[in-house]
Formats: C-alpha cells, sequence, structure tokens
C-alpha cells in the first residue's frame, strides 16, 4: 500500500479544519456545526450559508471560496442536484476531501440519480479531490472530536468500524458503549463513488490506533483487492464482517439501499474461507465478537466449564453450548473431588455444568473459592459463567446488591484465573432483574469480562473466536 | 383414555384439601404453607410438624394422621430418606396424590438415590397413590391459587406447560409475564417416577381451561404413549416441545438432572417430523411460540411486510427473515404507487422493507395511513413491525413518549388490519430505551399485538408457526 495514500486518509479523521456546505441556521435542529462542536472538535469549523451572518456563534460565510484560510474537509449538507457545483467549488479552494451527506444519486434507482452520481465522481476524479459517500453520515473519530451521533462516547478505543450503514453503525456504537468498549475510528461511506471498503481497510490495517476492524457490506466494488486487504489486515489484526444482502430477499433490499451488487453465497462462503474473516450475521453478534476478543485471551480449545444455575437451565446452555460447536464435558473426578470438598451439598451438580446454589447468594462464594478449581481442571478450556437473575425478581428484596457482589466477587477471583472467562446474564423483563443485570454488566465489563444477553449469543461468540484462533494456527 | 384418570388428575390441579409435610416453622422462610396461603389457595392448608404447635396462623399437626378431616393433596417437604415413611403414612390417610418435593433419590447418580427412588415408588404404587416428582416443584394453577413461585402472577391464561426443570418452567412464566401471557396449569414433574409427561398432556388435551401446550422434556418414560399423546392433542391443541439433552454434552447432563435417558438426536428428529410438534431449543423461543400462536391468526404464507427502519437495519432485517425460512419480496407495484401517494418523499424506502421516515416520530403517522396499503399487497402475508428504539436514546427528549404514542397508533390501525401483525423492539441498554421499549411492549401485549426483543426471534417464531400451520394443512 502507498505510504502516500495512508498519509492522506489520516486527514479524514483528523482534519485542520471543516466547512460544512449548507450549514443549518435553524437554532433548535441539531445541524453538523452544532454536533461537531458539542462533541469538542478543535480544529476550525466553517459554515457556509449564504442566507446568514452566524451560525452557532461562528461566523458564517456565504460560499466556500469566501472561507479566509485553507480547509482540509468538506461537509456537504445540501440537496443532492447541487453536489456537482459545490464539489467543483470546493476543488476551487483547494479541498481534498469532501464528504457528502446527501442521498438521492443512484440508491435511489432514478436515471437523474445516478447521472448525479455519475457527475460528482468525475468532478471528484478530476480535480483530485477524495469523495466520501454520497449518501452516508462519515466520520465518528472521538480523538479528534469529529462524530455523526450527537451522544456518541466521547471515550476512545481501539475498534474500528467500516460501515455502509450508517444506522447498523449507530446501532453498534450505542452496543458497545453498553459494555464499555469503545471505538478508535468509524466511518459510514454510503455509495462508495470514490473512497470504498478497501481504501479504509488498508489504511487501518497500518492505524496504530486500531486493533479490530470490524466491516458491515453490502456489495464490495473490487472483489479481488478487497480480499486482498483482507488477508493483509488478518495477518495483524482480527477482522470481523456483516456481509447484508447474502439471501435473495436482502440482496434486492441492498440494491434499494446503497445501489450494491451483493454477489453470491458461494461466492462469499469461499472469501470467508480463504481469508478467514470472522463472519457474523447481526450488528448484535458483531458487537459479541468484538467483546470476546477485545477481552479474553485465545481460549486453548473448544471445552466450556458452563458454571451458574443448574437444572434445565444447565441442561439447555450446554445443548447451546454444543449446537454452537462447543463441548460441555463432565470436569476430571480430581475437579469434582476438590469442588466436593468446598461445596459437600450439592450432590449432583458439581459434574459440569456446576450449580453453585440456588439464588444468587452461593455465587460470590464459589467464584472466590470453586473459580480457581476449575482453572486447574483439564478437561475445560474456557469458563462460561450464568447469572440467570432473571428467575430472582420481585421475590429478591436485595437482588441488585446480591448480584452486584457476585459481580464483584467474580472480577477479584478473575485476576488470577488462567483460562478465558465470559458471563451470560439474564435480564427478564422486570424492572429489578434490568436494574441488577445492568449494574453487574457494568461491573464485570469495565474489570475486562465479556457480558453477554444469554447462552446463545455468548457461545455463538466464543465459537467464532474459537475458529478465528484455530484459523490462525493453521496458517501459520 | 380412560375418563377416571382424567377426573383424577383435576384433583392435582384443584385440590380441595393440603397437607404440607415437613412445613416450615420458620417466621422468615417462604415455606409452602406461607406461599400458597399467599397466593390465595383456597381450600384447608394442614401443616405437618411435630415440633411446633401452630405455622403462619395455622394449627400444625405432629403427624398426618393427626389431621382431623380428609387430605386430597400432601407436599413432602422432607429430606429423601424420611419419604418412603411419609408415603406409608400418606397412604394410611387415604391420601390419593402426592408431591415429593425433596431431591437426592436416582438423580444424584448413587445406589442409595436409586434404591429410596425404587422405594417411593414401590409404595405409591401399592397404596393407589399417584405420585408427583420426586425432585420436582409440583404445580401452579392460579384459579386454584396454587403455586411454587411466590411472585407468580395470579391471573389465569390459556396456556399449559408441562416441565421437567422447575428453574426452566419458572423463567417461562416470567417470560410470558413480561408480554402480559398467563397460564392455566403448569407442572413440573422432576423424575417422572409415577406422574410422567404422557400423563399430564393426556390429561391437558381434553382440559377446557387449555388452548395451547408446551413442553419441556429431558427424557420420556414410555415413547410410543408420548407420540401417541401428542398426535391426538395435536388434533385439537398445538403442542411445543422443548427437548432438552439432544446433544452429546446435553444429554450428559441431563442424565445427572432427572436421571433421564434422553434418546437420538435422529429419533427425536422423526418423532417431530411425524407428529408436526413445534419444536424449541431454548425456553426464550417457547416464549416467543407461545406468543405468536395465542394473538396472531394463520398467516396465509411466508412471504414479510418488513416496516420500520430502513437501510441497513432493513436489509439485515430482511437477510435475518429468509435465514429463517421466510421471504421479504418487493410489494406489487399498485402498493408501491399507492405508499407514494401518502409518503411521496421517501423515495427508495417502499419497496419492502419500508422505512416511513427516520425517527419513531413518523411511525405512528405510517401505522394509520400505510398499515391498510399494506395490508391489501399481494405480494406479502405477514406484517413485521420493527422498531430499531436503541438508536434514539440518548438524544431523544420525548423518546418515551414517541416511542408509546406509536405503539398506540399501531394498536388502533391494526384493528382492521386483516394480517398478521408482529412486532421487533430494539431496547439496547440505556435506561431511556429500556423504559420506551417496557412501555411499548406493555401497550402493544395488551392489545394482542405479539411483541418480540429483536428480528431474529420475531421470524425464528414467526417461521415454525408457518410449520405448525403447513403441518395441519398437510394432515387435512
Amino acid at each position: 500500500m502507498p505510504a502516500e495514500q495512508t498519509n492522506s486518509l489520516a486527514n479524514i479523521f483528523h482534519p485542520a479544519s471543516i466547512a460544512v456546505v449548507g450549514a443549518s441556521s435553524s437554532a433548535s435542529e441539531t445541524g453538523w456545526v452544532r454536533r461537531l462542536r458539542d462533541f469538542g472538535y478543535q480544529g476550525k469549523i466553517y459554515p457556509i450559508n449564504p442566507k446568514t451572518k452566524e451560525i452557532q456563534g461562528l461566523k458564517a460565510y456565504p460560499a466556500i471560496r469566501d472561507v479566509p484560510a485553507p480547509v482540509a474537509y468538506a461537509i456537504l449538507n445540501i440537496p443532492a442536484a447541487q453536489a456537482p457545483q459545490a464539489i467543483r467549488d470546493c476543488a476551487a479552494k483547494g479541498i481534498k476531501f469532501v464528504h457528502c451527506y446527501a442521498a438521492g444519486f443512484s440508491e435511489n434507482g432514478t436515471e437523474e440519480g445516478k447521472q448525479l452520481q455519475a457527475a460528482i465522481s468525475r468532478i471528484a476524479r478530476e480535480s483530485g479531490i477524495r469523495l466520501l459517500g454520497p449518501n452516508c453520515m462519515g466520520i465518528y473519530c472521538p480523538a479528534s472530536g469529529m462524530t455523526f451521533g450527537e451522544d456518541f462516547p466521547k471515550e476512545t478505543g481501539r475498534i474500528a468500524f467500516i460501515s455502509q450503514s450508517g444506522a447498523e453503525a449507530s446501532r453498534l456504537v450505542f452496543l458497545c458503549r453498553d459494555v464499555n468498549l469503545h471505538f478508535s475510528k468509524v466511518v459510514n461511506y454510503g455509495n462508495a463513488t470514490d473512497l470504498d471498503e478497501s481504501d479504509f481497510l488498508e489504511y487501518l490495517t497500518h492505524d496504530k490506533e486500531t486493533d479490530i476492524i470490524g466491516l458491515y457490506i453490502e456489495g464490495i466494488k473490487n472483489g479481488l483487492r478487497f480480499m486482498s486487504a483482507v488477508k493483509q489486515c488478518m495477518k495483524t489484526k482480527p477482522v470481523i464482517i456483516l456481509k447484508a444482502g447474502l439471501t435473495e430477499s436482502g440482496a434486492g433490499a441492498a440494491a434499494f439501499h446503497t445501489d450494491s451488487k451483493t454477489g453470491s453465497q458461494a461466492v462469499w462462503q469461499a472469501f470467508f474461507k480463504q481469508t478467514g474473516a470472522i463472519p457474523a450475521q447481526t450488528m448484535d453478534e458483531v458487537a459479541d465478537i468484538l467483546q470476546g476478543l477485545t477481552r479474553i485471551r485465545k481460549p486453548a480449545g473448544r471445552r466450556v466449564a458452563v458454571i451458574g444455575r443448574g437444572g434445565g437451565i444447565g441442561v439447555v446452555a450446554t445443548d447451546i453450548c454444543e449446537r454452537a460447536g462447543l463441548k460441555v464435558p463432565p470436569f476430571s473426578h480430581e475437579t469434582q473431588s476438590r469442588l466436593l470438598q468446598i461445596k459437600p451439598d450439592a450432590g449432583a451438580s458439581l459434574r459440569n455444568p456446576v450449580e453453585p446454589k440456588l439464588g444468587m447468594e452461593g455465587a460470590a462464594d464459589f467464584y472466590l473459592k470453586g473459580l480457581s478449581i476449575v482453572d486447574e481442571d483439564t478437561e475445560t478450556d474456557v469458563i462460561l459463567i450464568q447469572m440467570a437473575v432473571d428467575i430472582y425478581g420481585g421475590h429478591t428484596a436485595d437482588l441488585l446488591q446480591n448480584v452486584s457482589e457476585a459481580a464483584y466477587a467474580l472480577c477479584a477471583a478473575a485476576d488470577s484465573i488462567k483460562k478465558p472467562i465470559i458471563a451470560a446474564l439474564f435480564a427478564g423483563g422486570r424492572i429489578d432483574t434490568v436494574q441488577a443485570v445492568t449494574a453487574a454488566r457494568d461491573i464485570l465489563s469495565k474489570s475486562g469480562i465479556p457480558v453477554y444477553s444469554g447462552v446463545e449469543s455468548a457461545a455463538r461468540a466464543l465459537s467464532k473466536i474459537s475458529n478465528y484462533y484455530q484459523f490462525l494456527d493453521s496458517v501459520k
């Protein structure tokens, strides 16, 4: 990859100054100017609007050419039909990066839309402008203060996300925030008439602020280039891909969303097999996998120790794990004997799954005394903690405290455990169980334990993470 | 099925009087006596405890034989080793139904446990007692005031659930309560040394208080009898079965839970194919299917109209539906033209999926004006409403009100819609989005619209319900 290009894309995430063309003059509306300023963007912001003199306390200019200083980046907040002229104006001003926020191009299926897209594409190419979009939300980069969501977290993380969908990218930011997981950079690039998934993936492969890269993709412009970019990235960073539009109906929907040719299932199956990229089917699953990759070390294998409410809940958890491609084998005899010493009353529940005690009270005690024994078990590789908080709602007066204490005990015990630990918390729908689970989720995730909404999502993520490490081993 | 047996099992759900053998004398503990009394059981309760004179304001008796009136039903709240003698005492007293709550029988894998179970089984058989358990929670029947969960709803419904797991049965009761769905009868029968799944299924097939029957099963005592009971029931009532322990690891776990032989996957696949019973893999899925069966009429086919946040969220929803065995085809040209008349600004989003408008504000308006158009579309059979509330958290001041209004509008519109309507609400993890979704869930479910936590669960339930109706058509 040419170093020049790497350098240049850095300016999209960290531009020194931004012109907002078509800046909203409404005081009540949260437009781009206010959003950037409120989020903490530190560079210069130049509102462009011929109808007003001031926007959000900043001097507004009638046209781009009137800005009295160089501009690094422009956001076009104007109707599609005005975009070609605006890009010419940006070129005349010497702007190198333009984000075309507007929709109404080739994705709407009209001849006019297609021609408009062809026009902006040609103008950008001829004038050396790199174009982001059209039909997209652009950049979220907490380190530089750029955002397209006014309530996105200001915390920085080490995950980058490249998305053809703005709404799905927003969902991911929120899903991750709920488990205290944050981003280095998110880009929503829409119709990708110029800058596309491969440009961003190649750039982020070498980005020092990024350890893991996820993508939401409907269509690929250049399959060979993308495959090569993914293979290259996988050498140092895991790549997770939600390939949308893989079904017949989904392909039709994608065509009308971003005018994408989605490709066949067979082609994509081969792609995932060859590259080892981690496939995800929903954004919730992307978030689940990101959590696991960020927070657990490589599991030695696929054998899971299940600890938590046992009985039928344990049996169902075991089935779920095995259907997801994991195993829940009995502990070694030695482990079972040692567990029996700390829990002589437990009887049948020490085989795996383990049931520390009915109710949450016994859980904390078991984490502190029993986890180190399970850690040394030779028959299991990963520890899955189940907290079926949903069945204690209503009749447990101090549920929030019990569950929080259990979560703190798990964090304390986890420090000295070598096996990866993941947790599944069942929230239910009662206010008391939801609050208890929210508190526990916060405690555990801040302490670096991945937290899932159930065994299904936990097992699915764990299995895909295991596949990833298996792939890495296979290509060593 | 012998009428006598039907009559007799009615006494298990509606006993005229209950003796609690080993009633807890602790004032703080919620024992069986207090639970029954607080829940509203109207019959006589006789606490049996030789160490005290009074329990929860009721006269306590030293032994069963001391009760001065006939007793219809006994709950044995005593250690396993004392169970054989207690059952002899019950027989001497003329009690016909005994619920052995205690664990510590064959499920614990010891010779002693097996012998104890054989003993109580033999004693019950010889003395004409029908035995429930051991190792089980027994009966929940809101109409008679019997319960094993102190905060189970007192509302009655038309669903019966037969469960080998008490914890999973409890989870189901709570999962259903969250969507205002209630039960006629729930039974947790544990090791099934006498009364088993077939006994209860045969009884409930003819129960006038029950329309739908679900089962959580680890092992079956008599496969042919059970298959015949399911076939018989399916003629008038749908049967949903969570067969646990179907995987290798799961079978091991089940053996140690209820000492069940779980059977092979191949056998169970054939079973589901032949009987048409609806298979579920988790209790959440059981609740999802129960909701759909209770609340929507038979769909004309598997083609889904998806209405809600579009873009990438619509594409992913479409993929999820198709992977679940549904279709999301484009609307007819006529439908698209008619929708364009009420939403001339929408452009590309009227094809299916439909995006009424960004934000929740446009949703209510679309439900009132657009649903009747979608109802007449010839290319779709079912309407799936997506509310991606999770992406509006934080920056939407009146989110609770917006979402509630949208829910009310949907209820109002739904009244005149012929196609089945289901809703998927994305709650996210923020307190404002969770509250908005909780409110909408309550509004919609009280109005009879099935509510799911996401498109995945909605599509999965809808597909299985479609399978069920297809089976019914095939055996007509």
